[in-house]
C-alpha cells in the first residue's frame, strides 16, 4: 500500500475503534450494535461474556452487549499493529481491557463496519503470569532460617497435595490437554493435580500403534511456553513426543499422578465441591476439588460394535487404540473395519510387517495427501515459510480463532478445490481401486470434518498407495458377523482373519462423564464436540461453537478440554483463566450458556 | 544519529571490507595488515585457525595470514545489518565465507582502521545442520517394509554404539559442558558417547549442597537449541537445572552413560585413535574413538590441603565438592576453610541450619553483591532489559567474544568501580568486621579473576551480611593442624570444631588427565585454564586466550572442554565444529598451536 493509503486504513481502523469505544462505554449497546454489518460475527473468549461465544448480526452483539457491558467495562480500545487492507477487507490486531482483565483480538470492516470481531481475554489483572521480568528470582537471597529449597517446597506440595490440602481443580487425564491446561494452572498459582492411568507422562502416545506420527506438523503442535526446537522433526514419532510430554510436565512442574484412575465423581451442589475417588496406584484417595476437567481425550470412549460371532472369533480382536502393533502378525490374516486415520496407519504397518491386510470400507472417507495438506492448508499460519514471514505460533492462533465457524466453510472449500486438483491423478488411482472418497457434504474438507465430528478422514502419509496398488486389500460394506475364523459381509463375503481390529472410532466424550459421575449428568452436558453443522455426525441447531469445550457447561464446575495439540495449547489459556477467576472469587457472569439438543 | 552520519558509517565499513576483501583475495598478507590499526586484535575462532586465537598488531595479522590465506581462501566479505557508530569508534556486525564454511563475527573500526576484528566459523559447507525448514521429517512417508521407527533407530543405536561400532567421540563428563558439546555433535551427525559417573543427567548440580542456585542469571545460562521458557527463575535452583539437564538430554536423544567412570586412557599414535576402558555400572567396556574430551568441570580435581592432624580429628571433614548440606549440624561447631563462593553458601546454609559457623579466611576475596553484578556488570547484554532491547543470546555471546582478553579488564575496571561506589556502605561494614576485600590485583574485578584463574570472589547472595554482623564468625591467617576436636590457626587460636570443610578450591584442569591418562600426557598439555596475565595464579607469559580450552592441544586428539553455561554454550560450537571437521577429513591445518609455559 502507499503511504497515504496506509493512514487512510489506520485512520478507518482508529475511526471504528474511537466510535465503538464511545458506545460501549455510554453502555449504548444499540449504538455499538450498528457499528455492525447484518452479516457480521462478534466471537468472544470470554473476555465479554465469561463463555467461549460467537454472536451474529446487529441482533446479536446488542443482545450479548446488553447483558454484559455493565460489568465488563470494556476500554482502551487500540490497535496494536498496523491494519492492512486487501480485497474490500480491512483486518487490524486489537488491544482493549475490561474490568476484569487485559484482551486482545482482531478485527475485520468492510465498508466502514464491523464484519468479524474475536475479542479475547489473555490475562486477569492482578493475576498477571510471573514470566519476563516478573519471573520468578528463585534464590531467596539473604540469610533466612526458615528457608525451604525449591526442592523442599516441591517435595512439601507433592506430599501435601491431595492429602492434607485439595487442589482446586482435578484434571482427568494425563494427555497434551491435561498438561498444557496444568502448565497454565501452575503460572497461575492454581493448585491442581492431574491424574493419568498410565504410568508416565507421554504414555498415552508410546503405547499406540509403533507407526504412529503425529498428522500435524511442529509449528502447529508448540505446547504453552516453550516451543520446540529448530531441530525437531515435523512429524513427530510417537515415542518422542512422549518423551518430551514427559520431561515438560516435570520441567513445568505440575503436580501428575501417574498410575492413577478416577473411580467416582460427585458434585455437591451446597459446598459447591466435588468428591472424586481415584485410585492411585492400589491406593484409594478421596480429593475434593473444586472445579473438575475432564481431559479425557477429544475422541471419547471407543466405539466397539456389537457385531453376532463377536464371542465365537478365535482369532485377536481389538478397538484401534487398543492395537499393539503388526509385530505379532507376519505373515497372518488380518482384517481392519474402518478407513479413516487409524484404519490406514494400521493397515500399512501391517503390510509393512508381513501381514496379509484387508480393510473394510463400510462408508466413504476423505482423504488428503500430507503434503498438500501442509502446502495448501496449513502453510499461511504453520510452516516454516510463515516462521520466516514473522508469523508467531500466538498470531496464527488468534487469526485462526479469527474466522467464524459459521462461515469458515467458505474459506475451506476453495482449499480443497485446489487440493482435489493438485492430487487429481491420486485420487483416480484411488477411485480405480474401488476407495470411496468424498471431501464432506459441503466440499470443505478435513479441518470442518475435524470440528464437527472429528472423523471421517485420512491424510495420507503413505497407505493410499498401497490401497490403489491392491497391496491392502479393500472390501467394501457392511460387517454382519464373525465366524471361528472370519469376518462376514453383508454381500456374503467371507474373510479370513487371524486379528480383527475395529477401527470404529469414538463416541461423545460426555461418555466419560457417564463413567465416572452419572447418566444424568452425562446427559444433562450432553453431547460434546460439534459445532451443529446438520452435516453426518454433527446435528443441528446450529451452536456457533464446539459444544462444550472449554467453556461452563450445564454441570456447574465440570469442564471438556481436549483437542489437537493446537486447541489443545491455544484454548487451555481461555479454561485456565476461567479457572482462575473462579478461584479468586473474580465475578464470572456467564452470556448464553449453551443450551443442550443431543445427550450423546 | 542522523541519515547522512548512518550512510557515511555504512560507506566507511563498506569501503575497509571491499579492501580487506581485496586484500585477501590477492592472498596479500601485507595491505590486509595495514588495515589495521598498530594496537590492534583479531580474535578468530576456527575460521582461519582452526584454533581459538588472538593475534595482535599488522606483524601478527601478517603473520597469521601469510599461514592460513592459500587454504582458508575467505570472501563474500559483507555487513549483517547497519554499522553504529559513537565516541570515535565504528562498529558492524559482518558475514563472510571460507573454503570449509560460513562465518560470523565483529568489526571496531577507529579512524579507519581496525582495532578489533572477531571472525568465527559457524556451519561447515556441506555439513549444515538440519534445522528450520531443513529439519528432519520425523516420519518417513510411503511404505517401508524394512522401517524401522524412530524409537527402534534409537535403540539399535543405544545398543551399538560402544559395543559393535564406536563413537568418534568421547566425553568424559556428563555437566553442562558435557551435555551442550553432545546435542551439538549430534545435530551434526558425530557419533559421540558423554560418560557420567552419577546416574543422572543432572546428578552433579543436584548432590551440592542443598542452598545452591546458579550465581548466574538465566539469560546467561541458556543451552544451545532449546532456551528455557520466559517463566524461568533468574537464578535457578541447583535441583531445578538438574531436572533441566536431564530432561534436555533425554529430548536431544543423547547416548549419555550414567553411573560410567573412565579408568584409564591412552593414544595410539599410528591408529590415531584412542583406547579408553570405561566402567559401565559394573562392566569393564573398551571404547576407541578417535577423539577424548575431557568436560570434566573448568575446576578441576578438589585442591585437599595436608594439614598436619587431619588424621586425628574426630569430626567430619570434606572437601566442600562434596559437602552434603548442613542438615547433620544443627548446634554443631563447623569450621570452613576458605573464603569464596562455595566457602560463603556453605557457612551460609549451615548458620540457617543452626550450627555455630567460623569462616577462616586465607587470603584476601573479591565480593559483589549479586544485585549490583546484575545491574551493571551483565544487564547491557544477559538482562530481561536487553532482551526486550532486541538482544538475543547469540548476540550477546558473539559481542562477548569481540572484546580482546588484553584489553578486556579496561572494560571491566569502570563497571567495578562503579559497583564499589554503589555499595560502599556493604563494604565498610564487611571491613569493619575484618574481611579482607579486594577487587583482583588490577582492580578489574569478577570476571576477570573467572578468566584468569576460576576463583578468588564471591557473589554475595546473603552471607555476606551474616559475616558482617558477627553471626558467621571471621578468623584471618593460616590454618597449622587439626587436634582431635579443633582447628588451629598459625596465631594460635583453636577452633573447636565437629565439622572442617575444606573449600579450598581447585586444581588445574589437566590433573583429570594425569589420572586418566599419564603424567606424561598431563605435563604435554600443561595448565588448562587462564590468560597468563601475570596475577595470581594465573602465571604469565601473556597467552591471548584461555589455555588448552575449546581447541587443539599439545597432545593430539584430546581436549578440554568446560566452564560456565555461558562458555559451554557459546564455544561448544566451536569445539564440536573442529571434532566435525576431522570426522569429515576436512583439512584443520592449526596455526598458532599453543606453547606450554605451565605444567599445573
Amino acid at each position: 500500500m502507499s503511504e497515504t493509503a496506509v493512514q487512510s486504513v489506520a485512520a478507518e481502523v482508529d475511526d471504528w475503534l474511537a466510535r465503538f469505544d464511545d458506545a460501549l462505554t455510554r453502555e449504548d449497546a444499540e449504538a455499538a450494535a450498528e457499528l455492525f454489518l447484518d452479516d457480521s460475527f462478534w466471537r468472544d473468549l470470554i473476555a465479554f461474556t465469561w463463555n467461549i461465544k460467537t454472536v451474529e448480526n446487529p441482533d446479536g452483539v446488542r443482545d450479548m452487549l446488553e447483558h454484559t457491558l455493565a460489568h465488563t467495562r470494556p476500554r482502551n480500545w487500540r490497535t496494536s499493529e498496523e491494519p492492512t487492507a486487501a480485497e474490500g477487507v480491512t483486518e487490524a490486531w486489537i488491544e482493549f481491557e475490561t474490568e476484569a482483565g487485559r484482551g486482545n483480538g482482531h478485527l475485520r470492516l468492510k465498508d466502514g463496519k464491523a464484519w468479524t470481531l474475536l475479542t479475547a481475554l489473555y490475562e486477569l489483572k492482578g493475576h498477571e503470569e510471573p514470566k519476563g521480568a516478573e519471573r520468578p528470582k528463585g534464590v531467596q537471597h539473604g540469610a533466612n532460617r526458615d528457608r525451604l529449597t525449591w526442592m523442599e517446597e516441591r517435595r512439601k506440595e507433592a506430599e501435601e497435595l491431595g492429602y492434607t490440602s485439595q487442589p482446586y481443580v482435578l484434571v482427568v487425564g494425563g494427555g497434551q490437554g491435561g498438561i498444557a491446561l496444568g502448565a497454565r494452572l501452575r503460572q497461575l498459582s492454581v493448585p491442581t493435580i492431574i491424574i493419568e492411568r498410565n504410568e508416565r507422562a507421554g504414555d498415552s502416545w508410546r503405547k499406540r500403534y509403533k507407526s504412529l506420527c503425529l498428522h500435524d506438523p511442529v509449528w502447529y503442535d508448540h505446547l504453552p511456553y516453550l516451543k520446540f526446537p529448530a531441530n525437531w522433526p515435523v512429524f513427530s514419532p510417537k515415542d518422542k513426543i512422549g518423551d518430551w510430554l514427559e520431561m515438560y510436565t516435570r520441567v513445568m512442574e505440575l503436580n501428575y499422578w501417574g498410575s492413577t484412575t478416577a473411580k467416582s465423581a460427585r458434585y455437591d451442589d451446597a459446598k459447591k465441591e466435588w468428591t472424586v475417588v481415584v485410585d492411585r496406584d492400589g491406593e484409594e484417595i478421596t480429593l475434593t476439588p473444586k472445579q473438575l476437567v475432564l481431559a479425557t481425550g477429544m475422541s471419547g470412549k471407543p466405539n466397539v460394535p456389537e457385531i453376532p460371532g463377536a464371542d465365537v472369533f478365535q482369532g485377536d480382536q481389538h478397538h484401534s487404540s487398543q492395537h499393539p502393533g503388526p509385530d505379532a502378525y507376519k505373515g497372518k490374516q488380518a482384517v481392519v473395519i474402518g478407513s479413516n486415520n487409524s484404519a490406514h496407519d494400521i493397515c500399512a504397518a501391517l503390510w509393512e510387517a508381513g501381514a496379509d491386510v484387508t480393510m473394510v470400507q463400510r462408508s466413504s472417507t476423505h482423504i488428503v495427501r500430507s503434503d498438500t495438506l501442509m502446502d495448501v492448508g496449513l502453510s499461511a499460519l504453520y510452516s516454516e515459510q510463515a516462521v520466516e514471514a514473522g508469523m508467531t505460533t500466538e498470531k496464527a492462533d488468534m487469526t485462526f480463532a479469527s474466522l467464524p465457524y459459521r462461515i469458515m466453510h467458505e474459506f475451506q472449500i476453495p482449499l480443497y478445490d485446489e487440493m482435489r486438483e493438485r492430487d487429481q491423478d491420486f485420487y483416480e488411482r484411488l477411485e480405480r481401486a474401488g476407495f470411496l472418497l468424498d471431501f464432506g457434504e459441503d466440499e470443505s474438507g478435513l479441518f470442518m470434518k475435524y470440528l464437527r465430528r472429528g472423523s471421517g478422514y485420512y491424510i495420507d502419509v503413505g497407505a493410499s498407495e498401497l490401497v490403489a496398488n491392491g497391496d491392502i486389500k479393500l472390501k467394501t460394506g457392511q460387517v454382519v458377523r464373525l465366524t471361528e475364523h472370519a469376518v462376514v459381509l453383508e454381500d456374503g463375503t467371507e474373510l479370513p482373519a487371524n486379528l480383527v481390529v475395529y477401527a470404529t472410532g469414538y463416541g461423545s466424550m460426555n461418555g466419560w462423564a457417564a463413567d465416572l459421575i452419572s447418566q444424568e449428568v452425562a446427559d444433562k452436558v450432553g453431547k460434546v464436540w460439534g459445532l451443529g453443522s446438520d452435516t453426518a455426525k454433527d446435528p443441528g441447531p446450529w451452536e456457533g461453537e464446539q459444544r462444550n469445550m472449554w467453556k461452563p457447561t450445564q454441570q456447574e464446575a465440570l469442564w471438556f478440554h481436549g483437542g489437537n495439540l493446537h486447541q489443545s495449547r491455544h484454548y487451555s489459556l481461555y479454561l485456565a483463566l476461567q479457572l482462575k477467576a473462579r478461584a479468586e472469587g473474580t465475578p464470572t457472569p456467564v452470556y448464553g450458556l449453551q443450551e443442550v439438543h443431543h445427550t450423546s
